[in-house]
């Protein structure tokens, strides 16, 4: 105990699944203080043919990505300057909230707002966490410490960051980033 | 579709089972774009006496504490420097990472790296996000902004924070803050 | 096997569920061919506060009344002129098509149609049908024979007749009717 | 809410399984006022060798035939004079009631009888009800109106009927006929 | 996994319950090589207006009486001479098969043949087995030592023994009896 | 009713799954009194990638060996002296107990023992029984008679025989015999 039955149209692959096992554990932890092992997860998959409502068979929505994975992805292709391919992963109506910075709407901006801020910088990841948000969006949370090099080409590092991200349909509508850029240069 | 059906030895009560059933809605949303009307969930409640693992009856464990609830109680004892009751939400090992600042481990430690800092400052929340993590914490974001006044009495305003907490049977172990209290006395 | 398992909310009675049970008996045997004994009905009663569907509580809606009652207490009614009663089961819109006759909309209208067709009549009943139409309607069918006096007092008998009844929130919508008068009388 | 979970040994088709879902869905709403939409039909097939009763697995009876498309084949034979087909239909012992004539086995005996009383008669169908009875038959409403040529070859149409059929094993064992075609006459 | 999930009338108390965990639990063992921590047995009571067959509700029949308990009983009863006691526990056409002796039908009977073989035997335990037949008969198993006098007051002790019984309805209508009296002897 | 509804991880063969069920309805027998026909066991097997305990997904573990199966390939073995055979299918740490005779180990010391006491013996079957005992051994009993010829070559025979088997991951641990050999030889 507990055991958390899911019935699910016919149509999700074993990741999705194991994602579904992985989040219904935790959405159980969340409140019943079971160890992991002791939370079992029974997954029930339904033909077409054999669920109805109100007389009528439904089609199984396709499983929406990995909102981490859709988020790590952007995170590497910026990483890389992979602008176009990092822009497809942005909605309509995108927005980022970088410190001090005004919102921002285009990859491009954030570069050109960057650009006199440091020569470069790296992430480095202490951890991710996802969840669903209740409405829509997916929340997606990336901390960990960013290291580069500053304008003048003085190292820098260890510096802690987040970013927070919301994905809708698979697509980053908002990205809010807080890091400790002004106090360490404060401090320098 | 989807169903859950969740099967719980008895004991927990409603907000704890509409909890469960919060989270548990989002935990299929995660994977499965579903509105949320088309996820129903059904608890199953066991009596103890019709529950057994190798032919022996199990007892329900006590559920966890909201952590979100314990969380903004918290930051609610935090604003009115209740600091014995907020003191009592912490495990022994409590460690705080505030910007430019060592880690500390003690309200009072905290209190006295702010007094410079600020004469006082106040959280407006615009959201809180709320997980189990992987491990045995859970973990609580909670971001705004802050507004206070300077030692010098200068009001300040809408500066953006975010703290993350993690939680670990009902006590918090860990507070992580940034905001962006550096970046405005830069450009100010 | 059959094994038809009913998730309700809580909150129908004993007689309603035995309703349940023999309408779900019938449906799986209008398909499957299994004897009576031989399908299982099991009735979860689920707790309101056990059932979510996007994490809120739903509350039970009243049973519907046994449509088959109403329309007998109707006829009942009807048959010893407790008219006040009768008309208390119509629905505003209430339309009666009777053999040869306009449709009628209430009860006096009807009265003053048979009043030069028969002294009285009497319906002895041989069956009744009752079901869940595709629509909001329930439809319950009632058959058998008619009995009574024609206007110069002979008395008449076995004459078939079969009635439709429609059935909306508990209320009668239509009610048709069929028989054999016109043929009895153009034999005499 | 409400959800009907049917289990059944394998072997049923979509259109079985889509009959048994409607007829399942309005078994349900025969007593609770649900939406149609809010009535969930889940089946679940049981291959033969995981169902046991006494530890003896069970073979799967082949569904019936929907007793409605029975009714109405034989109805649309009867209309074209395919009276090898139509009588394929029959059980023995198979009985006939229309209006004003004795009880009928054979449908030449049908034929004869009609003979004098019209040249032909075309049925334009109003509704079909279908459900299974109490005992061993399923039931068929037929109701609409009649049209065709008296035997002097003057027109008539508009003249309402109902059928009922009793099924048994997929035959026809009982049909029953009102109309108003005696009072239609009465009235020219 | 396994899980076994038990549907039964209501009326069934916690040590009836507990006795159908522990031997589901063996029976799932007994093909399926899970540590019994892992097997999860979770029994659901049915109230009896929940549960139909043939859309008619049924009674839940009374549990059967523990079959190691009543042969305990007996074997205590017989043990202190309390001879009408453990006569109630023995069915009509009760048979007692012992080494060497013709079938015997009542205790006075076997006590009568024991006489010239032993002063008095005492059964030292070993273990029980108890298990359903594919019958209707209950069988329980009980082996272990016998000590006790010779007819000429020599003790003797550590003489092994098996006893076999068969319970229907609660009652005993079968003792075989296996032992090493005559090994001894024949040693001595 | 009763009705058990076994989850298990997909792997299991046909003949496992009716050894399942036999094990438990004779289970579910064990304590409520009914009658085969009406327990209804239902498996459904569940494929690895719809099982997780802690969100990890788990493997099928191969069914044991029929243990009265086993037993008797054992006893066949003996009655041929097929003893590279049937000594496969003992566990290391194997005990035999005859009656009056010393714990052995070897099935060659068997042979040896019981060469001075007969010179050949055949089982004939009344029964066999078994189960799985609470611990890790599954228990066989088989019972019937003996037949053979003494040392001098006169012949006996309806000798009453038992044995019990411990079983463990499919080998034999132990085996007790119990008989009348004694006492009919102390009678004749």
């Amino acid at each position: 105990m507990p055991i958390v039955e899911l019935h699910l149209l016919e149509g999700y692959d074993k990741i999705q699944k194991q994602r579904l096992s992985v989040a219904l554990t935790s959405a159980v932890r969340f409140v019943v203080p079971a160890a992991p092992d002791l939370v079992t997860v029974l997954i029930h998959e339904t033909p077409a043919q054999d669920y109805y409502r109100g007389g009528v068979p439904r089609k199984p929505a396709p499983a929406r990505a990995d909102p981490e994975q859709t988020v790590r992805s952007f995170l590497d292709e910026m990483a890389v300057r992979a602008l176009e391919k990092a822009q497809a992963r942005l909605a309509p109506g995108f927005v980022m909230n970088f410190p001090g910075a005004k919102p921002m709407h285009a990859l491009q901006e954030l570069i050109e707002w960057a650009a006199p801020r440091y020569r470069f910088v790296t992430k480095t990841y202490e951890g991710f966490d996802a969840l669903q948000g209740a409405g829509d969006a997916a929340i997606v949370y990336c901390r960990g410490t960013l290291s580069g090099e500053w304008p003048d080409g003085t190292p820098f590092g260890d510096i802690r960051f987040i970013d927070r991200f919301e994905i809708v349909d698979d697509l980053i509508t908002r990205q809010d980033v807080w890091n400790d850029i002004a106090e360490t240069k404060a401090q320098a």
